[in-house]
């Protein structure tokens, strides 16, 4: 897609005018597919780098809100699990130099946009788990791509946003009883060994089948459904659905699982 | 302690010169006394009301060390459980014209402080645990009077800090297995009678004596040392300490205890 500069660059300026300065909000959107944990990145435009899907707080919009504006117009998604983690305020957490080199590239290095950009910037960051199948995804207006990368192994990224996508990922692990892992990131219906594969990948180890069944099913938030035949040679497994009401419960309770 | 008015407000426009705009830290500083946790709270100079001690972030500042000169600006404490827990960013979180009636009867009205206080603030929270009697606290200059207050029965404070106090306490509650709460909250040495008590005020509830006991050895992080000899009738207890290295990597793991 030819993007027209002109018209790119009196957007930006224009959004730049509603929005307050100096905070931003930026959102680690993961999902999961392939067995692993994917993040949402957008490829910030004119430049070859990678960044997690942000923007400004409008004047009058609650910081939470902005979060989830960037949420759905990234992905469509509209109710997700979506909560803010942490908020990176350090002193020289952005390159200036590097962001004014990449809005010249850009072309977009009018007066008013370099004494916007050149401000300090302290960000918001946001954690949300979606469905994979359930998004569509965006690269909006100020990126040329956008697409999910495998938490490991992941490039280099713009300023410190390679840090707050593993402090989100630290948090899931250390949160994991909390977070409500299972219902946001896998489909509505799903085998046992869906979700301990889930858990495996999060926590980087195998569980016990036997064990690690019996602990969910004691949970008693699991509704048992019918039967996956897949054509395969295997006997065929139960698809399984969270109970919504109790799932909920005991959030609230934290689950205290393993 | 009569302040002059005039030195203080040109004080204050000075440390707002240094500042960076829209926004800034509180702190939600806790204790434990009379068996129960207690919370700084300032009175804001010229006001009745109280608030959690807070400041601005200095324009070279990283946004955490904001936090930390706070803490240790109220209370002497340098090292300490302090852990942001949230970003309070609503639209309407502060009563602008509230602020500038409170100005004016503080004679801080230039309109240089105005402007200033006028804009839209976001504000990162953060939660320090302390052992009070290491606290040294003091007013500072933007406020009249400086007090531990008991968590239950806080009165209004003032804009949205009763709302952050609300949301500390959660936090406390939730994530007790992930807090060095025994360890900051506490003296350097304490009965199991103390610790349990503690324990028993943060979740609101009586804990089986045996029970608990059992489950607090069984983590191997502490030290026991000599009796305490109260000179009462009762059998003295035995005094305990945290293992420092023990407790800090059962805490990076989460106790997982109650």
């Amino acid at each position: 897609m030819k993007k027209n500069q002109n018209d790119f660059l009196k957007n930006l300026e224009s959004q730049i005018k509603q929005s307050i300065p100096g905070h931003s909000v930026d959102c680690v959107i993961v999902g999961y597919k392939n067995y692993e944990l994917q993040v949402l990145m957008v490829k910030q435009f004119s430049t070859d780098k990678w960044a997690l899907p942000g923007g400004f707080i409008y004047k009058d919009e609650d910081l939470n809100d902005a979060a989830t504006r960037v949420l759905k117009e990234r992905t469509g998604v509209e109710y997700s699990f979506l909560e803010q983690f942490y908020t990176f305020g350090k002193y020289k957490r952005r390159d200036i130099d590097q962001v004014l080199d990449d809005l010249r590239k850009g072309k977009l290095n009018s007066p008013f946009t370099e004494e916007w950009f050149k401000q300090r910037f302290i960000s918001t960051a946001f954690l949300a788990l979606v469905d994979i199948n359930q998004c569509d995804i965006k690269a909006g207006l100020y990126s040329d791509d956008c697409d999910w990368k495998p938490v490991s192994g992941l490039a280099e990224l713009m300023f410190d946003h390679n840090q707050i996508v593993d402090k989100a990922i630290e948090k899931i692990k250390k949160q994991l009883d909390y977070l409500p892992i299972g219902k946001a990131l896998l489909p509505k219906q799903f085998t046992m060994n869906d979700l301990q594969r889930l858990y495996e990948s999060i926590l980087q180890k195998k569980l016990d089948r036997g064990n690690f069944q019996k602990k969910i099913l004691k949970l008693d938030v699991l509704i048992r459904k019918e039967k996956f035949y897949s054509g395969g040679a295997h006997k065929a497994p139960y698809l399984y659905e969270f109970d919504d009401e109790k799932y909920k419960r005991l959030l609230e309770e934290g689950i205290a699982f393993l």
